[in-house]
């Protein structure tokens, strides 16, 4: 019994901490970023801070790797949808327009971090893998069934869409202007055209 | 006479300070590279310095203003060539085909810190503001001309064509397996079935 509140306690207290990272790397970039300024945004006595957590580093990964659950949700449009194009397309929506400016500044921020930092681009690329196979095979799917009828391959679809997702999210980060939910409609509209119309 | 040389060594100063920036920040990251350091690799010493650049983000805006130069040589294929299809394809291959992975890392870089960083967005964003006006021009006469029969709006397909590049030049920063000639194949794959197989 205890012990349930003190699991329950230790969650929130990580989400303090992971929540108040957020923040602080959204304003101030990774590197500007001490752990000692993450505490005090999350109200937790450094003392105590490195049952949580032993580094930034641990903070980017734990970010990203609660990133999973969501990405659980968006991969289900993929299995669950009798269409595979239809499917793709709500992925593509998903993946874009459920992201805030922040959220899209933040993935840029890590996403430079990951290009030079071996630990952090290894659970990126564990959520990109999982996403990119499970996307290669609706595809192939798709084009057996007929519902996909684009030339190419299923391999070069599949980058097509990552590429999309990829630079819309980016394009979010960097144009304040553009709204996500217009971002994720342009970019469905681009993967329906390139998958379901291009002959 | 005189005048001439001193305005050609302090050229040559110059690009040997960028180049020196470049490799530090790409090994780096732009924070935890130092204007000292920058300098010990660029072999000039740190009094003379100034004459230069005042600061590490009077350096990245120049390496960002020295790419205009290769904007200029891109934005000829919208200019130059008959075809607006083939025009806009051709500076799609370029402008992915052109970057090595160090680029692409370092553009990651520049574009995360951009996003909080006014006087570095500002010289991104009027590149960036050239290229979309080009191409929306491109794509309004392609349209007239029917070269492009996409059925959507030359607004939507500019931001296709932008959102392709900047994803496939992420692509190429995150996945040291992708080589820049086979991303920017496919993104003028990508680019000639959106514009011109579409209908």
């Amino acid at each position: 019994m205890p012990r349930k509140k003190d699991e329950a306690l230790h969650a929130a207290r990580e989400r303090q901490i992971l929540d108040a990272a957020k923040t602080c790397f959204i304003a101030h970039g990774f590197h500007r970023t001490s752990m000692r300024q993450i505490l005090n945004k999350a109200g937790i006595s450094s003392g105590g801070a490195y049952n949580y957590f032993s580094s930034k580093d641990d903070i980017v990964k734990a970010l990203v790797e609660a990133e999973r659950a969501d990405l659980d949700l968006l991969l289900k449009h993929l299995t669950e949808n009798d269409d595979p194009l239809l499917g793709i397309a709500q992925l593509v929506y998903d993946s874009i327009g459920y992201y805030s400016r922040d959220d899209a500044v933040l993935a840029a921020e890590i996403y430079a971090e990951s290009c030079r930092n071996a630990a952090i681009d290894e659970v990126i690329r564990a959520n990109t893998e999982r996403m990119s196979r499970l996307l290669h095979e609706t595809m192939s799917r798709g084009k057996r069934t007929g519902a996909i009828t684009a030339r190419h391959s299923a391999s070069e679809l599949t980058e097509w869409v990552l590429a999309l997702i990829d630079g819309y999210v980016g394009r979010i980060a960097a144009s304040p202007g553009l709204k996500p939910r217009n971002a994720a409609r342009m970019a469905k509209h681009a993967v329906v055209e390139l998958l379901g119309h291009a002959k």
